[in-house]
């Protein structure tokens, strides 16, 4: 029998590249998306579309009420940055920047493992092309496994600890991008956009539509987004 | 000017002597309590007399779907054991434990604190009469917030780290109703049971009200609590 491991979804490229290296890895998954009251909830249809494509036992999407917190772009009508250059979006922690997303996404996926007897756990992100989001740092990884390991039925009883897998951390986009396709992710499923049409068609010019035009470009790979214009 | 605690308050009497160890040690308390599709609904009645009588500067209760999940009896339709012998209750994790609880409300705790610029959450978690519960041990809470230091833009800005707060970790039930009485909660505006009345009458033999009520005798102190009986 297969082992199963939760995946963190989101519809993006990113995530659907970490639920296909789960796959690849020899993973039964079980995919976890949020709807948190982000301004792109169209990236929820993307996340159906890849979990579906990549045959999840199951997707279960919990709705969390983060505007409770505003405080983000993405979620308190903050207007979303357009067309910066590469140096300035990695020269701080920018206005999308979500307060502890990663946190509160683990810990559900955290539960989830714990209800499903999952000892792994996949989140696509990634240290080098992370825009300045101090929750995609490696050291911070190690530290919430660490805690993870402590924090269940599992830390308790003595099993196998919880394993927080980051198959993407260390790589580029245009790495990324090589590795879904290898992996075989149809990346025209995947939306990546922070400020999509209702359609879900991307803008082509906030941070997260130019680092992935620009992973497109290096990888050599023909640009399958569906722009907008 | 104070500086700003976050301050998990479910309406029970363990946080709300929290709360008022919080006041006591100096700080302007902002509340954060959660609708979880918990089965002890009016639990969140308790929480905004508590937080209103303990003069908070805000309370913000967040939905979170926990359902979705299953696997515990305060959630999933599971009867609630009552009656039970306090050995049986440290003997395992009861089936009233809800998976990764702690590790998700101290998240939201971690994304409240960075947007009110907080460096400070207190919660009521208690290591003797825990029931068993993994998350309430002290090498839980020092792993989360080691892992929540690294977690976020005071993390990654070099700022002062942030600080989990358990000022009832060692402390017996007794001394937990001691403490409060000393700080001048009104305990009667506290609620406990896991399987209450739909107007907030304790049961008076689920784990919960027995160890209240053990506390109480052993106090010394007499036993506000409004039963059903």
């Amino acid at each position: 029998m297969q082992n199963i491991a939760i995946v963190l979804v989101s519809g993006g490229l990113d995530s659907a590249t970490a639920l296909a290296a789960a796959r690849a890895a020899g993973f039964a998954c079980c995919a976890l998306s949020f709807d948190y009251g982000q301004r792109h909830a169209s990236e929820l249809q993307a996340a159906r579309r890849v979990t579906a494509a990549l045959q999840c036992l199951e997707h279960v999407v919990s709705r969390i009420d983060l505007r409770v917190f505003g405080g983000s772009a993405l979620t308190a009508g903050i207007p979303v940055p357009k067309d910066r250059p590469t140096a300035e979006m990695s020269a701080g922690i920018p206005v999308t920047y979500v307060p502890a997303r990663n946190t509160i996404f683990l810990s559900f996926a955290l539960a989830y493992a714990e209800v499903k007897g999952a000892r792994d756990i996949f989140i696509g992100v990634n240290a080098l092309d992370y825009s300045g989001y101090p929750d995609c740092r490696p050291e911070y990884i190690q530290a919430y496994e660490r805690m993870a390991g402590l924090a269940t039925r599992a830390g308790v009883e003595g099993n196998a600890p919880l394993r927080i897998h980051t198959p993407l951390i260390a790589m580029t986009k245009a790495q990324i991008i090589q590795t879904a396709v290898r992996l075989g992710v149809d990346l025209s499923q995947t939306q990546s956009c922070y400020d999509p049409s209702p359609e879900g068609l991307a803008c082509g010019h906030c941070d997260s539509c130019l680092l992935r035009k620009k992973g497109f470009a290096e990888a050599g790979v023909p640009d399958s987004t569906r722009y907008r214009q």
